[in-house]
């Protein structure tokens, strides 16, 4: 019964990452955040819902008001905050960026609940697949990350609508889970349907484990780079220590001193520039890595060191 | 110039990974071998090619004769050796199977060059995708894995066609590359376009330099959980230095202790069961971790560390 495997991954989720029975779910309205919200009640928390109206759609208060009606039908209290949207970066990204500011500020200190299901997950992985930056961009969504907890993740999509039907719930659906515009919709409606039928099924699954297992991974490499990086930086980095660990954890030190500089977000090309003055050393010059608005930083190799020099623009 | 970047990927390779001169490549007569018996000749290389007859297809025998021919004419040496086929476990795999024994028994200490191109390696980590079981069902193929190189992986299938025209070669164009029933097919003509499409591009280089990141990871993973397990096994396998270290560490030292008990590829399942008795001990019982035809393990937990358990079928 749908219902009953909802309750227990909200239970399960709870006994494993909150200290507080006291929660937030963030509520659009559609069957997986309505059903969490259903499912969090019957599996013992306080809710408060928290409906965010992007005002990007004709009615989108009414939609809005009618979740916010829902949340307090099935026993949570609730709220509708109203957002401004402005689209620097594509559209997407800023409504999930205001969505997320006006949650954050909306929670008072609770842990907020997202619905996102096995299903999303899996999209995710698809989705960082194409930018191919390694393990950290097929790692998905976490399931904790303070405050944000995801109980749904090992839920299936058509489980979450089933919960709803079950409970006598109607869920609004986003004319934008059908406008193939987006690029998530294309993923879910085309690609998912395309990579089931090609590899013989079980390929959310498949996608939801690799995330799992690749996030674990992920943190596992940081952790040991962290400690690398604690012993080989001082005023510079230090090489004799970077030769001695893989490729895998030297690049990870490479990039956590870069960033220590103050360098944003390095590039695979600036990250693997400076670890060739460590790995594949034969007298190459300065390595430009970036900056910010008021200064450049370039890394030289000094004998047995990496040394950053920054100098105005 | 196709040609010209075929020929440096061969000394790029060459200069990396090998300390002779004289090697083989394994012809199919394909485009994609066809340029890489060329390139490898024209980088200075003493080629001597080996076209395996599968004697799958009417014909073949026609087919292989006219490759050697073709590596002949270039300044190459080669042989056809026929292979029979019987198809356990699927007739790609007995094929595949059969191709790399007769490789292995004509190379004669000789390092075999193969024609895979940066698309078949993003091929690979899709096919990979469907596994789900982490990092090493993405990491695609190894550029080097002694005897078996591999110096076209960063270089696309379209080049080879083209360089192979540059040279006046003719390749031979295998039907079984156009059959929708082998899923490699499938993903080639359906999957990959697909996702060049909703991506919006680049997707196959994406997925290659995600098997290399990825290939390094987990190399690093498991050369330090070998440390780990150096130090943790003894009769048994002690649990204390096991919850000092991440958890992607720790089930991998899991899974390479029961490999070292003779248990072959432990499953995701039965690693995860066994990691319990480490990370998450509530007083367990023992747990059936597989064994040969002759013997069943079971791993228990005692005191501080896990013991094995053999008995007879």
């Amino acid at each position: 019964m749908p219902e009953r495997a909802l309750i227990a991954a909200v239970r399960t989720f709870a006994a494993h990452h909150l200290d507080t029975a006291d929660v937030c779910v963030a509520l659009s309205g559609g069957a997986d955040s309505l059903a969490l919200t259903a499912a969090s009640l019957r599996a013992g928390l306080t809710v408060h819902a928290i409906v965010v109206d992007h005002r990007l759609q004709d009615g989108s208060a009414d939609v809005a008001e009618t979740a916010a009606g829902q949340a307090r039908g099935l026993g949570a209290t609730a709220e509708v905050v109203a957002v401004t949207v402005d689209g620097d970066g594509g559209m997407e990204a800023a409504a999930r960026d205001a969505r997320y500011a006006a949650l954050d500020a909306a929670r008072r200190g609770r842990p907020v609940l997202l619905g996102h299901t096995l299903d999303d997950q899996a999209e995710t992985v698809l989705l960082g697949l194409g930018r191919g930056s390694g393990a950290r961009s097929l790692c998905g969504m976490r399931p904790w990350a303070r405050p944000w907890g995801r109980p749904l993740l090992s839920v299936r999509r058509e489980q979450t609508r089933a919960a709803c039907t079950g409970w006598g719930l109607r869920p609004w659906d986003d004319p934008h889970n059908d406008d193939p515009r987006y690029t998530r919709v294309r993923v879910r409606g085309e690609v998912m349907p395309l990579l089931e039928d090609v590899l013989a099924g079980g390929v959310a699954h498949a996608l939801a484990r690799t995330a799992s297992q690749l996030t674990d991974d992920a943190d596992a490499l940081d952790a040991i780079a962290a400690q690398v990086l604690a012993t080989a930086s001082d005023d510079g980095l230090a090489v004799e220590p970077l030769l001695a660990v893989p490729a895998a954890i030297r690049t990870r030190v490479v990039r956590a001193w870069l960033v220590s500089l103050g360098v944003r977000a390095p590039s695979h090309r600036v990250v693997s520039a400076v670890d060739a003055l460590v790995a594949d050393w034969r007298g190459q010059g300065p390595i430009a890595v970036g900056g910010d608005s008021a200064t450049r930083f370039a890394v030289v190799r000094r004998q047995d060191g990496l040394t950053a020099e920054s100098s105005p623009r």
